[in-house]
């Protein structure tokens, strides 16, 4: 088994560190905050700026992440399977419904948003492809935490931080929300996360019947829920439409 | 000066490699490729993989790009100055007109996407953020190399390779366009790149008047054109953005 690099895994943390928080930050301040020397970091921070990794601002000598990264990023995109079958069937979801639609993926503690169709009309809209969202409050995150061990084990590990009045923290009550997922097959989070939207998702499954993804549609709470429920028409469109893109991907037929 | 880490650039290496062409490769693959010993070549996948940087395929066991590096890539974006100040000069220009709006900076030996409003209708449109255009036939790319030695010395250096009939390849004729691109402040590219697409594009200045990007509007050459050039209220409107947002970034008034 192959040993792993070191300077590849400060490198990693060194990005990592540029994506949180700060994201412009000196010399000083990484090299400190990940413990390592200063011509160590340095040594880092050179060659990933000379590699597209990080840029530095000219007048500052402060650090931030690269545009190496964004055409990565989307060449990861290109190649993604699950995103490309989805293209079409939540594009139509969107139109049906005449609301967002959002595709996700399990990544690191949290959901990787890796398709992003805007509500069909002319409010402008923030993409929010590569944006992370909590596994523990949304809905895309309790259906992936319901079918995805993996994902389960991070949710109830995790913090689950209190984002509104109405957000989950109690282990006990979320693995009993786990269960109704798993029992009813969507997740909902009305206004969970954020205040005044709503949101309902079912699981996406591959051939080998394992959770690769979920679907959501997300929105005003005034329009998808009547009397504090998601209303069930757009329950039966998520679910169809992630049987659909189950299906595309190789799932058996339902 | 602080040495480059050979460990690295070879990393970087790799994911360049996926990112182009196959973009789903196996370990024979990559050593062979980059002239790497197996084991090395492993040592490398093992850790970019244990990081997020690159996928392996159950089945198969090759490597792909990546989780990782689209939350990267998002984390650029939401730190990208020039671009948080072209969301709503970008946004209008693309209602104003009914087309397409990029924005694009050098990167490489090519422009990058990093802001892309989707043309004000009902019509189907894959986002772009991210993707790359050449230097040398697109309405960014001339803009680009007009005011950017650096983007001017990569275009001359370049393949210029024809894309369309109307690619202009020659030399001569290419520094000729860049010479009229800066006497009237905007290049044109009508059908150079894709058959049946026109765009029109200018640049945006710094504090520093240094070029930092484009803005430009893309369309179908039957509308944007007429008698086979741009039509001119388009050429003054892709001008004021780029001028609104340059004041934005701190350029002097014009």
């Amino acid at each position: 088994m192959a040993k792993s690099i070191q300077s590849l895994q400060r490198a990693a943390a060194v990005l990592r560190l540029l994506a949180g928080g700060e994201r412009r930050l000196g010399l000083s301040d990484i090299s400190s905050s990940l413990g390592l020397a200063k011509g160590t970091a340095h040594g880092i921070l050179r060659t990933l700026q000379e590699e597209g990794f990080v840029e530095q601002d000219p007048a500052s000598g402060r650090y931030q992440l690269g545009a190496e990264l964004l055409r990565l990023g989307n060449s990861y995109l290109d190649v993604h399977e699950l995103r490309s079958r989805a293209l079409v069937w939540t594009d139509d979801l969107a139109r049906s419904s005449g609301e967002s639609v959002h595709v996700g993926v399990l990544h690191l503690e949290g959901v990787l948003i890796v398709h992003h169709v805007f509500r069909p009309d002319d409010s402008r809209q923030v993409l929010e492809v590569g944006a992370m969202q909590p596994l523990h409050s949304t809905a895309l995150g309790k259906v992936l935490a319901a079918y995805d061990p993996v994902a389960r084990g991070e949710a109830v590990r995790g913090a689950r931080e209190r984002l509104t009045a109405r957000t989950v923290t109690d282990l006990e009550q979320f693995e009993a929300i786990l269960e109704l997922t798993r029992s009813r097959g969507w997740a909902a989070d009305v206004e969970e996360t954020w205040e005044g939207v709503a949101a309902v998702a079912a699981p996406i499954h591959d051939r080998r019947r394992m959770p690769v993804g979920a679907i959501a549609l997300t929105g005003a709470v005034e329009r998808l829920c009547e009397d504090g429920e998601i209303r069930p028409e757009l329950i039966t469109a998520v679910r169809e439409c992630a049987r659909s893109v189950s299906r595309d991907v190789g799932a058996g037929r339902f």
